[in-house]
């Protein structure tokens, strides 16, 4: 597979980024804090997400930490810098900073790219909230997670949606409710990852694995499966049949579509590369 | 148990159907191409489901597949002919034959009636939303799931409410973006299926079990719970309270709810065909 | 921890009530009947949690049933009484006793207080409502989970949503439609219930187990963080994020939020007790 990216790039000061052949890979990069998310690498993180968005070269987006760890949650520093702020004019720093994340967490969660998580060590809080908002969660044994917000006078406010899309609202519900510490294990009997592997060796050929899996889908198609899972998750069914319809209809006959009628037929594999070049 | 049927269910161009003791067995019967839905197909399986809604003896609807395979999808031929005729005025002959099985999935997907399907083979695409669709999902260990859509450039679109509904969108979604392959085993784990049997005969023995249980449940009953829970996934449950006590007042005071009563006092078995036959 | 709390907990006619450091225990008391939900249990539920609610003092809800069973479902003699009353002038007896109920189940499901249940021998009908309702569902390997209402002729009408919340709307339907029975282990496999105990010293120590856990929490936090989710069951994730932006802020903000931050600094534990005590 060969893909030009129109796009550079280079490492961010919180996030290092690595493109290679339709994969653009972040690793959250603040070690001395287990990876906190502070406001600065939640706009990195939004700006790269944008970038990619916007450049036809990448297809899937692999999120994971650097040092061992994914992500430790919020980061302190910053949440203590928007308490000193006094609420003046309407306006909320603390509300403010928490609503920045709220926008990461939403553009994430609904990106047509596809979206992978490496998990290691701490997922804690925002962390948690970000595997739980992945299209595919890959973890490694040491992975350890846990929900803090509640046992500190907090709410696991902007990342609830997620937890409940994952999780169900009951299981999201009492992990606020009980503190929330899960290991590994749990995590995959919940379902909250989809893959458990004994060390990071093993995590690495699994992001492999499915980023092979991944690529043999079409671009668009996957974008429109996204879009149309997500209304389903909140719609009737009898109000989506019309839509899905033309959602299917505009699929069948897109140059994708028909690349991929085509290779059926002729028994080879589809080229979604040259389908993606081609305007939808 | 004597019911009868007012309808005769000869076997159909595409679907094989059985009637006895309130039970309709509708299997699909174009083994040449592991049982793709066609066009014919649907209007087949939807005019089965409106005979029997219509009949009052049929209490329960098996659906399974000829010759070792449930459903391998979308008929090839239907949509390479609906793709040949042009977009005109307004007309769009894709989406027209998409909305069709819309109508096929929504109309088993809400039926009054209890649905169990048997899967064996190939359960793929279409036929994978058929199988979250039913109401009891039992498997053979020859079972395999594919959702292929997003691999040929197309979309799980009118299957997309039911692949939510069963697996919840987290999961759904993860299937769609990589590909979704699935063995029985884990078709079980993520419960898109019920049970897991070992072999054909054992699938007909769950088939029987489950038809028992289903028989001895009241047929009024066992309708106004499915609506009254298809409302409470999209439905507040503040919103329900008035109307979920009108349903159980109803029922309390229907023929159905009299002889369950009257059963439970004389310490008998109720019988649900004398009250299915008086008016509700 | 010490709390002082101003209602007095004398037990009732069908609930005995014991109050201890933040813990109200409500247990189910009809053991002539294994504990079925008779009208006067319905208000004296409600009542107890109305106490609770406005006593600043209870953090958590224990819920459990005398003399080995939990609850056996709706009472028969105030149903066979409210089938005895004429439907005059628009009343209906049996759907008031009904709604009833389902305010019940609301409160519970609601609350901002943290909901234990503790669950052995029989769970059926409304039982298994309130083992769903519950944050957290604990269980001894005596329980045995009873959907009945259809098998006699009625509909799990006030608890459809919150077996809904709980396992799914597929799983939920699926048991409506075959009668529900379900053993302890299988309850755990469907998260119904999230732990599985030998016997009933062990379930008294999980129950331990999870006050201490929850206990560690901030109640206003907890309560925020229950009422989010709820939302986030019904809503989209982009029109919480604001809301959950001033919900974080406010908690933040809080006597607690300031607790639970100096306490991490400090590395001690925070005290929720004080925080309880002051205005939010």
């Amino acid at each position: 597979m060969t893909t030009v990216t129109t796009a550079s790039y280079d490492d961010l000061s919180t996030v290092k980024r690595r493109y290679a052949d339709g994969v653009l890979t972040l690793s959250l990069n603040r070690p001395e804090s287990r990876n906190a998310m502070s406001i600065l690498m939640v706009n990195e993180l939004l700006l790269s997400l944008e970038q990619a968005e916007n450049d036809g070269a990448v297809r899937i987006i692999v999120l994971r930490g650097e040092n061992g760890h994914f992500c430790s949650g919020g980061d302190i520093k910053d949440m203590a810098a928007a308490r000193m702020q006094p609420e003046t004019a309407g306006i909320d720093a603390i509300a403010e900073v928490n609503a920045r994340f709220g926008e990461l967490c939403l553009a994430y969660a609904r990106t047509p790219l596809a979206v992978i998580v490496a998990l290691e060590g701490a997922v804690m809080g925002g962390g948690f909230g970000l595997a739980c908002i992945a299209d595919v969660a890959l973890a490694s044994s040491s992975t350890l997670f846990r929900l803090p917000e509640t046992s500190i006078g907090l709410v696991p406010a902007q990342i609830a949606p997620f937890l409940v899309e994952r999780l169900g609202y009951s299981e999201a519900k009492r992990l606020a409710v009980t503190g929330g510490h899960i290991n590994a294990q749990e995590a995959l009997s919940l379902r909250l990852i989809h893959e458990l592997h004994v060390d990071a060796n093993a995590l690495d050929a699994a992001v492999h694995a499915n980023i092979h899996k991944i690529l043999q889908c079409a671009p668009h198609a996957v974008a429109a499966s996204k879009a149309l899972m997500a209304r389903a998750r909140l719609e009737a069914p009898q109000a989506l049949i019309r839509d899905a319809a033309a959602v299917f209809s505009h699929a069948a006959r897109s140059v994708e579509g028909m690349e991929g009628g085509m290779a059926f037929l002729q028994k080879r594999k589809p080229s979604w590369v040259a389908a993606n070049n081609e305007a939808q």
